[in-house]
């Protein structure tokens, strides 16, 4: 039983890699103790995430045949994790606050970790969250790197799953779909990851996700939102999972989302919209009645939202109405979480 | 690029093994939601700490050659794991409070997984520490399972490596170097975990660190600690940082901890004892006016207290005294963060 790795020339590295960073809010003791050591604003509360990338699931260096392209990769790799985490904390209106992050490495891959590492902190300060600590293990298999987001809510408002009612309206940020067109198109855009074009702009979309949690500030100001999800299993998955929590059903407009040239030509455009794809954009029901209020926010917190729907008494039952009127069940079910790889 | 996998089903696993567990402190949201909510407590700072453990680094099933010795294995991972983290608190003086568990799993272990959850659960339950969500990946490599821990320490009050001074005794909990020694054995116990003798206590002793949590909180209301760091590394290695951290030197009295039955024989004894080992104790510093305090509130939190040396004005200076009265620099180089594994 060796005892356990670089830790200490972990913390060191985090701290140099984070020190040209805004120092963090609240951070008292940084990398390099047993433990950071942060405060939190009297009466709030916390909100606790983890999520985690491994290497042959999430993303392949095999993509890259050159360092160029390997670097920015492991800048894709970083920030993705970070916006993957992000999102789950916009997903409870909570504000991104600490974050430690735990890594299994190969020996020899010290570069593409630093780069991992640097776009990760700066993603995360982007959305005022510090990397304050972390741990590094080696590993002779696929790498993984694990990040744990601390942040901060105001208490009693975090919001849940539960909550959603018949007539909400359904609205989503971004464009969802997109990460699941550009899987199906990694390798061709990584071949050429310069090269002009709608896949160019899908690439550079998966690269580096926007953070929503700006929005699901704004949103939360107005107490509009009845119930909220982070939309990293796709539309139908999660869809379903906020149907189950709040006890409701669904039906989605089709026509509310309109062309999207960037996923055209990677797959069946319901499959990719609503089927598994892991966007990291938000999806919140909100009340009908403050749906000009709610569009206004988003807009002026420079989110795209789109109303995609409504919330209707049928439990459980998710709707796809398509432009001419008919009704179908709504397709790409989600990832079955339950089923072998 | 396939959405992440049984995130959902992990976190309902969760809840239904911490189903039989007291209800956390302060647990608002619990596994289940996009993360958990909790509410710290007013005017306390908070520590965060992450570690993690790596199949065939930190355990090796093939150890075991039959199913209860394989459970047994497991739930010494989870045990292990959860002490790794409670001592980081621990050095910190602080009280365990919530965590949250990232798993990369092969799709056939899950029983396996089941136990080692279950363990750990209990460990952090019985610091008074929930699990309150997790990630679950699955790998075709090693396995690996990172847990982040968070905890409430007085404000401004947490204990640092650095602020040891000259003249401050060195005490230690527990049996340092006992993780080395069950390191050199592994094999031969799981062979027959259950044959008596100093080789059963041992393997005992590193399935389950005892947790240091109680005596930190004891010592913590003395005020007489100048400076803590968690013995994972070594006692030569964590006690080196400790000293660099204050500027300061060290010397340590050989004779100050007697035998150890348990440790005899498996190596020389002073590379098990000061040379790298993960035994999850603590290494303080305390003003020598307050030695008899200190031991007496050790004794009554149930934890053995070793005065082990002083500390001294030779910076980066650490000594061995031998009972013949020689003094030597004291062996067991700690683990070389930058060395190849």
């Amino acid at each position: 039983v060796p005892p356990d790795p670089p830790r200490a020339g972990e913390l060191e590295r985090i701290r140099r890699l984070t020190a040209h960073l805004p120092p963090g809010r609240g951070v008292i003791v940084g990398p390099g103790d047993d433990a950071a050591i942060v405060r939190p604003e009297d009466g709030a509360d916390l909100a606790i995430t983890t999520d985690a990338f491994l290497e042959a699931r999430h993303f392949r260096r095999e993509w890259c045949r050159e360092a160029p392209g390997l670097a920015r990769l492991a800048t894709a790799v970083g920030r993705r994790l970070a916006a993957a985490n992000l999102s789950d904390l916009a997903a409870m209106a909570a504000a991104p606050r600490w974050a430690v992050l735990s890594v299994g490495a190969r020996a020899e891959s010290e570069e593409w970790l630093e780069e991992v590492e640097r776009a990760l902190a700066a993603k995360l300060a982007e959305s005022g969250a510090a990397l304050v600590g972390g741990n590094l293990a080696r590993t002779d298999g696929p790498e993984w790197y694990s990040l744990t987001l601390v942040g901060s809510v105001v208490r009693g408002r975090a919001w849940a799953r539960a909550g959603a009612r018949d007539g909400d309206l359904i609205a989503v940020t971004g464009a969802p779909g997109r990460a699941a067109a550009f899987g199906k198109r990694a390798p061709e855009y990584w071949a050429d990851p310069d090269a002009a074009g709608p896949l160019h702009a899908l690439g550079e979309s998966w690269c580096d996700p926007a953070s929503r949690v700006n929005v699901a500030a704004a949103l939360a100001a107005l107490g509009a939102v009845t119930a909220a999800i982070d939309l990293s299993d796709g539309l139908h998955g999660n869809l379903a999972q906020l149907c189950e929590a709040g006890g409701v059903g669904a039906e989605i407009d089709a026509a509310s989302f309109g062309e999207d040239a960037l996923i055209a030509g990677s797959g069946p455009l319901e499959e990719l919209r609503y089927g598994p794809s892991d966007d990291y954009e938000l999806l919140i029901t909100v009340d009908a009645a403050r749906r000009a209020a709610c569009a206004d926010a988003a807009r002026r917190a420079g989110a795209p939202l789109t109303f995609a729907g409504r919330i209707t008494d049928r439990a459980g039952d998710l709707t796809l109405r398509r432009a001419d009127g008919t009704r179908a069940a709504l397709p790409g079910r989600g990832y079955d979480h339950f089923a072998a790889p």
